[in-house]
């Protein structure tokens, strides 16, 4: 990975009740732009939204200075806060079709999730009680976000629109999901799923097919597998979707969840802890907690 | 209907770029809070978030004001035109589900649509291209507006949670519904539905189970059923949906549409005007163009 002028890892975080974004540098800092670029505006959606060459004007900011701020002495946000919409998709890994024994059409099975249900790396994930839900799932998943509005978006433009890829942690409360023909509050239980640590620039990442999901719990391997193993694939679910509405600067894209590794399964507790890897990317982790 | 002092519509309307919150006065006049209350927020959904006793302040400011605005010369938008979220219940009338063949389970079958889908009072509603939807159908509906916070809900505290009421067009596209499982793209297409005219008190509204919905298209009535007539009832799907997470000031509930009168559907196209009553609140009118 190369950390040319353009190529970035970005975080949204808070401190003492105050937002902001900053630019990873190494592992275990970053530099503020409320101060190293202070004109620009104070969200990551904002920034996509308006600042059309903001990998120019970020790059500069940043050029020769030293981290001064530290993950450690910050809480993460999710790495788009309040996105316009937040679509997944279900069944998009034909290992996770196996497991569940569900079908699905030629058409990108989706749905929304609202942001109150998504956490930041670092941030609890809360199981739901015990006498409402019986099992809450993990599902480890590669999230694209959206750079610039586009409607009626082709297949071969789709990967333009991508600002940079996140990680994500599509957690489940299969009890609600099962409800009814719609997944419904199941997949959006508050506090229930997260998203980073951040969001790796487009160009950073480069080809997503060429990199791996891999979810350990407690440090033990759970899934592991291929992007390129996808089936409606990231710019297939663009073009989809940009037939319905114009997609947005900071939308979220979370493209689907491959299977559990052969006797395993996608179970999580209070007390454990789950990481979500996206080789080349980062690692999102996450402590689970009981509802109150 | 009273007008005593905490009765009231409020409108959220956009004038030369800039929105603002209204109280009506009459049918066709309002106030505009921006003049006659401007220590309040600027929104419906931050009014309700952060002052209590909003009736009261929002009385007092209009108290014996003649309506200095006039609806016609303001955009007319959503009621909440940036809500947390907002639910919709398929399938919860009984005519509804005998027109659609489709079953569901004892719980409320919800999902969620994007603020870009929705129009306000007197905005068209854009049926998709042709080549991509071959029908897009009209839901005459009534939603609950939440007032304030709230999770665990019992169903016996529900109503103290609502803070008002609107009329709701969950315009929907067929096609895109029936592509999955999940409703997906079919039920948020971009300005495929709308919200208005205005949100009404609860208190002004009274039981919602006393009133009816009734959808006209061009003048012909369509839809006229009594709201007594919901299988889960307004209570039942609030006290749901608090299971999974912090209801909030603004969140939109779409309690569901009946079915269409013998011998009728509920297809719209370009030229129609569809109209969604529901007595004792206001009519939600809205022309039908086609998408560019």
């Amino acid at each position: 990975m190369g950390r040319g002028i353009q190529f970035m890892r970005l975080i949204s975080f808070e401190q003492d009740g105050v937002a902001g974004v900053g630019v990873m540098i190494g592992d275990d800092g970053f530099v503020d732009l409320a101060t190293a670029a202070p004109e620009l505006p104070a969200t990551i959606r904002e920034i996509l939204a308006s600042v059309e060459d903001w990998q120019d004007k970020i790059a500069a900011a940043v050029d020769g200075k030293a981290a001064g701020r530290r993950l450690a002495d910050v809480t993460l946000l999710p790495v788009i806060p309040a996105p316009q919409a937040t679509w997944c998709v279900a069944l998009n890994y034909q290992t996770h079709k196996d497991e569940t024994g569900l079908d699905r059409g030629q058409y990108p099975e989706i749905f929304l999730r609202m942001p109150v249900s998504i956490v930041g790396h670092g941030q609890a994930l809360v199981r739901p009680r015990e006498e409402m839900a019986k099992r809450y799932d993990f599902e480890g998943e590669l999230a694209a976000i959206i750079g610039k509005p586009g409607r009626y978006i082709s297949e071969s433009e789709a990967f333009d629109y991508i600002a940079g890829y996140a990680c994500y942690n599509e957690g489940s409360v299969r009890d609600y999901q099962s409800h009814n023909r719609q997944f419904g509050l199941g997949k959006t239980f508050e506090k229930s799923g997260s998203f980073g640590p951040w969001m790796m620039s487009a160009d950073e990442f480069g080809d997503p097919y060429q990199q791996s999901i891999i979810t350990r719990l407690n440090g033990e391997e759970k899934q592991n597998s291929s992007i390129n193993l996808i089936l409606t694939r990231i710019e297939g679910i663009i073009a989809y979707l940009s037939e319905g509405y114009t997609l947005q600067p900071g939308d979220v894209i979370v493209t689907g969840t491959p299977g559990s590794l052969p006797g395993t399964n996608k179970r999580m507790d209070p007390g454990d802890v789950c990481e979500i890897e996206i080789t080349g990317l980062g690692t999102l982790s996450n402590p689970v907690v009981a509802a109150d």
